[in-house]
């Protein structure tokens, strides 16, 4: 397998974008990769994006993108793994170039999520969950994870505080990205005290619904060490996939989520990495209790330590192990098939230097751990600077 | 790049299978194909699927169908090109093979069209084609094939006749497939003058609407050579894949299918093989007059003359060239994402002799096409006994 790099990002600013459809939000986004990149083609692509046949009734991204974006007639595909889709996009393009198949390949993720009416939002996400066993019977994704907050609450005494504390120090660090969604800080005090979604789940717990696309350019090492106007590049350094079963009841255990603890197992395998060595990570943070668990399944906290680790502030900019410095799924926004994609572009940022007000001093290697539906499936990837 | 081999290959009954889900009728198929390879266990799974979001509300089919297959934690990828999700998903396994990420992968699609009422499944449909500017103003698909038709007609005087000719050859062949949906034969008659669709597409022009799953497992040559159970097992030796405009009205040309076309190139090149030395092909009949343009496209015959080809029997069974010995989509259905896989088992099959009635004598190569909407993606595989 060949070394693989990333040598461009791009991404739109996030938000309800009325103005804009899902195509130019796509275009918009690969077009600031390919500037950033400074390539003159591509050689296929892989764009993440969960549902778009229920958000935008449109199907057949692979075609319809590379149409919309000049680049046909090269290779082209949609990858689907629900709120992970973003994720996986990154770990095909990372196959096919490992692979030598093609040499410069653009992943990427979008969603156009409000272009929905009433409940569909609600109708279009819960598709990630177990249609017939657990969707059927009413539950939709705050009840999910509210059963997952019940469980680590009860059984490591993470507190409602601890919760809150994750969207504050989130919308902290959104408040100094220019392309987020939510910007605006929050107290711990407005967290606790918003409208109850799912108890203890508030509405400021929850991850909005937002228009959005992120894209990477990715080459061989080798081609990058040449070509890359940007310096340093960014080597994929490990790639990890797993899944888990789809519905929650299925699961022994609420306050783990087991295809985050494999696929972060391969990716440090491949990586050669200890979560010690991690300096940043951005994480999917779908609800508060999410950051705390998964900081947890990726060896960063002991299990029940997550809430206290945010609490005491490692988890801040500034502190030992850096989270979601891009402001997460919570303040940044949650496009749900461009949130994987989304992360990578922050920790690229990082990695070259280039994340301003939210830069994390000495940045060497990152980590981005994107998650479907209650966790049923999940991809890790580990990036160095070169 | 790894040398990649397919030892093992399942498919069920295609039809209107009430009794069976989304999961039911995958995995039937996935324990089929694994049967038939022969192996313990796998280490990846890409799973076609068009839309299971507006068929039956399900997305995030990566995890479910790892979940209920027993697969988990494994990797799990679903992909989609409209049409051409199965064959999409077969090259992303040849990709993940050949990269030397993993060895024993299992390739997939299905499909689950009749659960929804209507005009759900026309709709869902047409969302293979560009919802702004075609589907918007009211067209759906036999509508799109239709002006292929009439362009093709008025350009190379291909007749009604010669359209029927294909259903009636396909529906033939299906007659000894035990799997097909429609396995009755039809006469030219019968087909020329069924219920007008979209001038000049009668419904015996119309592939239909179909339950149905199809998987295949994949990995290295060298592997193969030690543990396939069939003899003799078959090597992946062209995959190509490619774009083109999404809405017909971007092309200059309606009697060409240039994605096809680009696809074929590529997979020609890689396999080093030329037109005239494949045996028999499969091709997304998913109108009558596709096949036509399809098997000039590939190369089989000069432009404008496939038509003449069919008609001269050129392209049955026991003729110089024959093509979808399985039936097609045609008579074997068409449950969209599976379709692409639903090919490659019937090319393992004619390659290892195992094809009874329907077998074509000494055949050595077999080929693969399967295109998305009206032809803005294809994916093309070659394929060769070992």
């Amino acid at each position: 397998m060949r070394d693989v790099a990333i040598i461009g990002v791009g991404m739109n600013k996030w938000g309800e974008l009325w103005q804009k459809s899902l195509r130019d939000i796509f275009v918009e986004s690969a077009l600031l990769a390919i500037e950033d990149a400074g390539v003159g083609h591509i050689d296929s692509m892989y764009v993440g994006c969960m549902t778009s046949g229920l958000f935008v009734g449109q199907e057949h991204l692979s075609s319809l993108l590379a149409d919309y974006l000049g680049a046909g007639p090269i290779p082209s595909a949609r990858v689907e793994s629900a709120c992970a889709s973003g994720g996986l996009a990154v770990r095909m393009g990372f196959i096919d170039v490992a692979s030598g198949m093609s040499d410069i390949v653009l992943v990427g993720g979008v969603e156009k999520m409000t272009d929905v009416g009433g409940d569909g939002a609600t109708y279009a996400l819960s598709t990630a969950a177990d249609q017939e066993y657990e969707v059927y019977h009413g539950i939709t994704f705050p009840g999910l994870y509210a059963l997952m907050a019940r469980s680590h609450m009860e059984k490591f005494g993470t507190t409602r505080e601890q919760l809150s504390q994750v969207a504050v120090k989130n919308h902290e660090n959104g408040s100094k990205n220019p392309l987020a969604q939510f910007p605006q800080k929050v107290t711990v005090e407005q967290v606790s005290k918003s409208i109850m979604i799912a108890d203890p789940l508030t509405i400021l717990d929850c991850s909005p619904i937002t228009d959005g696309a992120a894209c990477a350019i990715l080459c061989p090492v080798e081609m990058a060490k040449k070509i890359s106007k940007k310096k340093p590049s960014v080597k994929i350094i490990g790639s990890g996939n797993a899944t888990d079963t789809i519905a929650l009841h299925s699961r022994k255990d609420f306050t783990t989520l087991s295809a985050t603890v494999k696929a972060a197992e391969a990716a440090y395998k491949m990586a050669n990495v200890k979560p010690e060595n991690v300096d940043l990570a951005e994480v999917h943070d779908c609800f508060t209790i999410a950051e705390i668990i998964i900081t947890e399944d990726l060896g960063f906290f002991k299990k029940g330590e997550g809430g206290k680790a945010t609490q005491s502030g490692m988890t801040a900019i500034g502190g030992k192990k850096p989270i979601n410095t891009s402001g997460g799924l919570k303040s940044k926004g949650h496009p749900v098939g461009a949130t994987g994609v989304g992360q990578v572009v922050e920790v690229v940022h990082q990695l070259r230097g280039e994340a301003k007000d939210r830069q994390v001093k000495d940045a060497k290697i990152g980590l981005t751990q994107n998650m479907g539906g209650s966790g049923g499936s999940a991809v890790v990837h580990i990036m160095q600077a070169m």
